[in-house]
């Protein structure tokens, strides 16, 4: 039994400054972490409970899906990274030092090519695999902003397993293995989940899926429809609509003085341009032209600024984090005055796709620019709009995809919306928010191809092995059970990861109230119930209730006055209810 | 159970190219690490649970001693470690960063300081106290040469203690309880430990013991007297012989051409001065001048390079190591001839510690130098040297301590050697090698001065803590176990840590043998055991035994062509017995 008078344990009254949400408001008042440096933490005897009670499920379903443990250093050298290009691409969110000899290295945030090259040491046939790995182990990721306690710090526990097939059809059982045991971890902890389809592209994997938990305070959003699509919002890829037939008006420019908004334009061109149909004009009959900013991270190409622009719906807006997903490998942003200063060609706020007499898909007057054009993919052939005549003071209307102007490409970066159409027909979908709480990955043969992981197949045939990768952020998980599970008071930690069973209350001064109370923490302790006693003998029953509604177990046992008739207080933190018990039934509520 | 036809193993036949200790060799081959970089290694499946029983020893024993666990992060902001001096000290050992602002970190190599805040943060008062607080955790410590494996690696994994006390009493009851615990955990290990004095003056601190496991291969040296005296040699104070009158014959300069090393000189005065007691001169009567670079590493001096003149008796030389502990705090090194070059007074050969009449203690001719000149604690007033003259072939004899020369001050440096007295008064001390399996320290008040660590005594009054460090190196013990626990097969390792308890070995075709040693697996396991089953199909019993030998469970069974009159083949590797077991009565034998 652990006693309260002789643990290391301090309670705060007052919330820490830095601290914005929950879980990392009451982590820190009830004495579960505390913080060292933005980002990063120490946790304490409570916190390092549950975080091993977290963990051991996390071994044991991995156990169960037939991966093998093993450990990693934190520490590693730049070469592999280097290999991979990740050294370059994870940018400032690395920490990277030298040793004593000027050698390069990293702490790292994955390790995707420290499991490769282990695997390549150790495995040489198709009859190896397939097999899968995992560690549990304390990541790094230098964060710009590390907030909100341990949901996003810049030292972090994370399991990561990874697995090596010899085919397609292996990695998808080893894949399936893996998504199977996230189910049941997530569903021991009781934690509510979304399997979301998520973008692959920007690892060069095939196929990625994140289990989000819907909360309203998560920092993803993402989508899904009543006939069972759902995505990220980043991997939402919207539906192409059909092309319609190429003929309609010719295109038509006019003046369109003081029209710096989609809004404004709507209102002018309603005023001076009847429709042939007889309805007004709207924002979705305009074409937005989006001017990104774009860098390539790595590659030849590192460090060079391009312009781009993009043609949307006027009713939609550049999501910056699809638009992230679109142009992978590189950081985009809104161009600058700076940027367009640069580009005469690019009149500001008349900006138009130009035509096809102009230069085709070449944006610009006379098509002079060289920038890339990308279009929206609901800009099909047939479809008609109001835009920009790359001439100051003009737009153009009735000008029509395919006809009258082409482009570069496709960019799907407008932003998704509750009702638009999922890309599998199952209907609309709804936006909704949620957390992370677990990532599986198809890499593919990526990091196996960079660094030479092949074995022979079955007719002794050289083979580059397919991987996986999957992710389940131990710390992070910690804090969003405390932000699920907590009230007004403090913690409510499910069963599952309660740093103890119970929280046994002795209050007053009776000796013999301490005496009953030892006496039933030493009967539960006996029958295995992990006991947290609450002995100090000089605090007042105020303090003592205070802290452990902070503190958070399950249960809380008071033994007070009513010792004396053979009574206590149960109370079940969760469904709040507090009961008088008999002490000699109390043991009964814990064996099940 | 564990299935070795589906375990991530592969052992090598041949010793890594980068290894020189059994250890090192044996834990690559056998599959339980895997080098990623100089003395930064990956742990493997069986590596892993190696460690995991090691912690679990040290954290019952922790516990036991009324320990309280807890968990640092490796990366630390520099400001406490500036405050207390190690930021510099450490020197090129440490693993030093910058975040993506440009705040320093380290990778931190122990954890005084971060502990000592924690506890600052949490403890007020004197009844908090007394509180010991450890972590099991991985440490960074950039090693000029890693080498020797595990033993002395660039990443390891570290049980930190340290204990918190408000009065010196407390911190000697404090320190008690770790060093009982320590000796505990060395006793269920099974390893042999002598606990010597060590030196506690570079950490600031009072009372420093080391537990070293005495084995020729050790790198450490030690000396025991028969009484009972045991210290590191660094620590080993020379005892200090009384006083002698001061008379005698005056000093006597003479002619020493060609007498470049002690041997020489002797000889040489031998030849020409004839002592008044008859006896030959030896190197013991020679007082030797020892040239030392002394280089602070911190502080207002840091950098600068002074030279220091010691004198020893001409049968000793100058220990280095013992060197660093006298100059504390600074590097030290033999001086150079660059450094000499600088000071002409230095006559190479023939310096001297001068004469009164040449300026006192101040060395050299005509007392010019202004080189401190220290003196081993042997060269009492009344001792007669012969000694460098301070002038090129030129010696002088009859030079007594405290009427001649005096000096600035003592420096025990000179090597010990066996039949040394202890200086205890405990008899002749014997030298011996072992290797640092434990470290228990009282830091005193330093830490918590530097970082105003105070709580109120029972008086109100604010009193600074005095603090305890207690450290274990987890993956150090391990490999030093590896190299205790071995044959030239393999492993063999102590059942207290041993990765699984038996290494069932199925040998042959028969499908009825693999049965058998399934059937016999399964009761095993039944009955608590932890098995590591060998049911590889096409392997040769060849390379089963080869690889159970490698591997070093404690029992190897062989389940071959005897099954079938109930037989198998019980290996002790420890013993070194085979002995042939009916299968029935092999579940007995691992019932204890």
């Amino acid at each position: 039994m652990t006693r309260l008078s002789n643990y290391f344990l301090k309670t705060l009254r007052e919330d820490p400054a830095d601290a914005e949400v929950a879980s990392h408001k009451l982590l820190v008042r009830a004495g579960y972490i505390r913080r060292q440096a933005p980002g990063i933490f120490a946790w304490l005897p409570l916190g390092l409970r549950v975080k091993a009670k977290l963990e051991q499920i996390i071994r044991e379903e991995m156990a169960a899906a037939g991966a093998h443990e093993v450990h990693f250093p934190a520490l590693l050298p730049r070469e592999p990274y280097e290999v991979t290009g990740r050294w370059d691409e994870y940018g400032e969110a690395l920490f990277r030092l030298q040793d004593r000899h000027g050698a390069d290295y990293l702490l790292a945030p994955t390790h995707e090519e420290a499991f490769t090259l282990l695997v390549k040491d150790i495995v040489t046939s198709y009859k190896d695999l397939p097999l899968t790995i995992y560690q549990i182990q304390d990541k790094y990721r230098d964060e710009a902003r590390p907030r909100a306690g341990l949901l996003r710090g810049r030292e972090f526990t994370m399991k990561d397993a990874y697995s090596f097939d010899a085919t397609d059809e292996g990695l998808d059982a080893s894949y399936q293995l893996q998504r199977d045991a996230y189910e049941r971890i997530f569903q021991r902890l009781g934690l509510e989940y979304a399997i979301v389809s998520a973008d692959a592209g920007a690892m060069g994997g095939s196929k990625s899926e994140e289990f989000l938990l819907p909360t309203p305070i998560g920092e993803d959003t993402f989508v899904r429809s009543a006939g069972g699509y759902a995505a990220n919002v980043e991997a939402y890829q919207t539906a192409v609509p059909e092309s319609l037939p190429l003929d309609g008006p010719e295109p038509l420019v006019y003046d369109s003085p003081d029209t710096p908004t989609i809004e404004t334009l709507v209102a002018h061109t309603n005023a001076v341009l009847t429709r042939e149909d007889g309805r007004e004009w709207t924002a979705a009959d305009t074409l937005k032209n989006v001017v990104l900013a774009v860098t390539p991270i790595a590659g030849e190409q590192a460090g060079e600024r391009t312009l781009v622009v993009v043609g949307l719906p006027g009713d939609r807006d550049a999501d910056m984090k699809r638009a992230e997903v679109a142009f992978a490998g590189s950081e985009v942003e809104p161009a600058t005055a700076e940027d367009l200063a640069k580009h005469p060609g690019l009149v500001k706020g008349y900006i138009g796709p130009g035509s096809k007499s102009q230069g085709g898909a070449v944006l610009g007057l006379e098509g002079t620019t060289g920038i890339r054009y990308l279009l929206d993919p609901r800009v099909v052939p047939g479809t008609v709009w109001v835009t920009g005549a790359n001439e100051h003071e003009k737009h153009v209307a009735h000008l029509m995809a395919g006809r009258d102007f082409d482009a570069d490409g496709v960019a799907d970066i407008a932003n998704v919306r509750d009702g638009d159409p999922a890309p599998d027909g199952s209907g609309p979908v709804t936006l909704e928010r949620g957390m992370e709480i677990g990532h599986v990955f198809q890499l593919g043969r990526k990091y196996a191809e960079a660094l030479g992981l092949k074995v022979l197949d079955e007719n002794g045939k050289l083979v580059t092995v397919t991987m996986g990768s999957y992710g389940i952020g131990v710390t992070r998980i910690l804090a969003i059970l405390a932000e699920l599970h907590h009230d007004d008071r403090g913690l409510v930690w499910p069963v599952s990861v309660a740093p103890f069973d119970v929280h046994l209350v002795a209050t007053g001064k009776d000796p013999v109230v301490f005496e009953v109370a030892e006496t039933l923490a030493e009967t539960l302790v006996a029958a295995g119930v992990e006991v947290l006693f609450d002995d100090r003998p000089k605090v007042s029953p105020g303090v003592k209730f205070g802290d452990a509604e902070l503190l958070g177990m399950p249960r809380v046992i008071v033994v007070g006055r009513d010792a004396a008739d053979g009574f206590a207080e149960v109370w079940d933190r969760a469904a709040g209810t507090k009961d008088r018990v008999a002490i000699a039934e109390v043991p009964a509520l814990f064996s099940a």
